[in-house]
């Protein structure tokens, strides 16, 4: 089958963009990675996005955006996976060149989430979850996550403020990148005496609310070859679910999805773990940051948090994670995420990655979840 | 590239399913599906549908559906393009086996549009056009397609009784299928006396409001081939997409998106329109149907209705239309209605249309519609 590339990718900044529509912020990212390639000219558009029928009363974003950016004709669509909905797209994008019906795919993840009010955005996430046996019983998406923290710390005698940790990783990488929600460091003080949000969980264990969009430009070989653009290739694209809800599981510490698609990425990249100069994980809570590395395999089980806290997951550490600062300090514009960890992947692999830079990495792997390990989109991508 | 047959459909009936939820319906479809073909056991699934997060307060249906199938782990996301939210679902499916990256894929298409009040439903199918510059203005999806019915019969001097004929048509046909909304004729005078929606649309020029799912089982040749189910292959699956709203055209009453969807998926099939046995399209309103004919190039500009009148596409005509009685007889759950055409294009050519069946039909073309042609799907099937 063809390979695959990234040939150019468009950003963002992440924050409140009172300005700007759904709209606008697609195509403002689209039109970055077009313009980035000499020659462009995609002949598919997919979009992925979680809730823009709440946030904006508006579905049709495929056409929506493909017209924007100017692309009349194109075939275009929107991907959901909840807050997986942007690495799904990259894996739909991924597909559409494998299977020869495209040659240009241009993915944009987008999210406008502030224009609505707490309780809403509250409301809007938790459709990752069931409406019938969930969201029915009062359940938010933060108290299920900090059920699940509650029963990490239980199971394996983790302190509260050993799971800081994450956090105040995250803030550090995202101290000093251009498109980040949150440009300064944070302590474990910090985060023992920010509000309580869903005990255990305080508000800087959990990802931030954002509006963003991140757009990634995907090429067969023959046009990069064409548009001198072969410089990143993506060598696994892999997606997996794990059972629905919380409650039908037997292990609620085990994240099956990210294990599962981590393996399939992998095994399609020919690749180890270990081989990863740089990993970008989907950190949306703490506890979800700890259980991801474990499911990986980059951490024993139980050890997430602590491996964090020795500096292990540090930008000069033994295995750099999320280097832009993650979904905690970069932002999280959920339909958008999976695509901006793509694209940031893209900028270390290309040396572009200014004072975030992770010397010498040939190797990334991004990770993108919808629902509590619902489902997991998981990407390798490889410097040519 | 590898081929890709559809092995297996399952269907629900279309109407009021006050005891089915969103999921209940799409396993329904998607379990009946499964269960046609011994030994099937899909590897990703899809869903098409374009407003659960409305009617059902809920998102991530792919591993909803993929979980309540009992499909522990395999991929599963949604695809949305409003009211072609089925035909993509079905578009992408297909590029997933081509790619070689699934073996079999089992496509379902589900909407719950009958628990939503009917000013919700307006504002939901609203969703498909633009929020800022045509919702903000308060027009209606039904509103924009009367101003487009206006425009036809001003420029192509067609009355209002000649217009009728494709819901005449249709309900004659969907008078005789198990699964549709409207099992009964209607006639030339029910049309005309039946109630204003929007002048020059009365209620029975109009798509009805249904709860429905379809399911569509794809496999690459290895696997229809091992299970026997190697009976109708997809030879053509395209999109196109128009400018994204009317009052960017140049031209209303060309519906781009449908011409060139058409005209792609015809070259992949290596097929001429005039060859298709029975043709299934996207009558959301008659004026939807007749420009749709006359921009695939079944009839003549402007001679869409008449031809519909004198018999042309009556199911013993020369070119049988809408074989089920189409989205107004059989029913239009919105992200469902796509792979309902796809399902019953399957049907024709297995000879199991029972009492709607079109002799010796070999092949077939399917043609879903999202907006006032702002983005179209289409399929073209043939008899293996």
């Amino acid at each position: 089958m063809g390979r695959v590339f990234v040939a150019g990718v468009g950003l963002t900044k992440i924050g409140d963009h009172w300005t700007k529509s759904l709209t606008d912020l697609a195509v403002e990212a689209g039109f970055k990675a077009i313009e980035s390639v000499d020659g462009a000219a995609p002949d598919q558009v997919v979009v992925g996005n979680m809730f823009s029928s709440m946030s904006s009363r508006q579905e049709h974003l495929g056409p929506l955006v493909s017209n924007g950016l100017g692309l009349v004709g194109v075939p275009a669509f929107k991907v959901e996976a909840a807050c997986a909905s942007g690495g799904a797209a990259v894996n739909v994008g991924y597909a559409s060149i494998k299977s020869g019906l495209a040659d240009e795919v241009l993915v944009v993840g987008v999210e406008k989430m502030r224009d609505l009010e707490p309780a809403e955005v509250s409301e809007a996430l938790c459709m990752a979850e069931s409406a019938e046996y969930t969201q029915f019983f009062g359940a938010s998406f933060v108290s299920l996550n900090a059920m699940l923290a509650r029963l990490y710390m239980h199971e394996y005698d983790v302190s509260r403020e050993e799971l800081s940790a994450f956090p105040v990783l995250a803030h550090q990488n995202a101290a000093t990148a251009e498109h980040a929600q949150f440009r300064k460091v944070i302590t474990y003080e910090d985060v023992a005496r920010s509000a309580l949000v869903s005990d255990p969980l305080r508000l800087l264990d959990c990802a931030p609310v954002g509006d963003g969009a991140a757009a990634v430009l995907l090429l067969n070989e023959e046009k990069a070859d064409e548009y001198r653009a072969k410089q990143v290739e993506i060598v696994g694209s892999a997606s997996a679910t794990n059972r629905f809800s919380l409650y039908e599981r037997d292990d609620l510490l085990d994240f099956a999805a990210t294990r599962q698609a981590t393996r399939q990425a992998l095994s399609q990249a020919h690749c180890a773990l270990q081989e990863m100069d740089f990993i970008e994980i989907h950190d949306a809570f703490s506890v979800v940051a700890a259980l991801s590395v474990e499911a990986m395999g980059l951490s024993k089980s139980g050890e997430g948090a602590r491996d964090a806290r020795t500096g292990k997951f540090d930008r000069a550490g033994e295995k750099p994670l999320n280097t832009f600062g993650g979904l905690k300090g970069r932002g999280h514009p959920v339909g958008a995420t999976g695509a901006f960890q793509v694209a940031e992947a893209y900028l270390q692999l290309t040396g572009r990655a200014g004072r975030n830079q992770v010397g010498d990495a040939t190797l990334g792997l991004t990770h993108n979840i919808g629902g509590v390990d619902t489902s997991a989109a998981v990407h390798v991508l490889r410097k040519v």
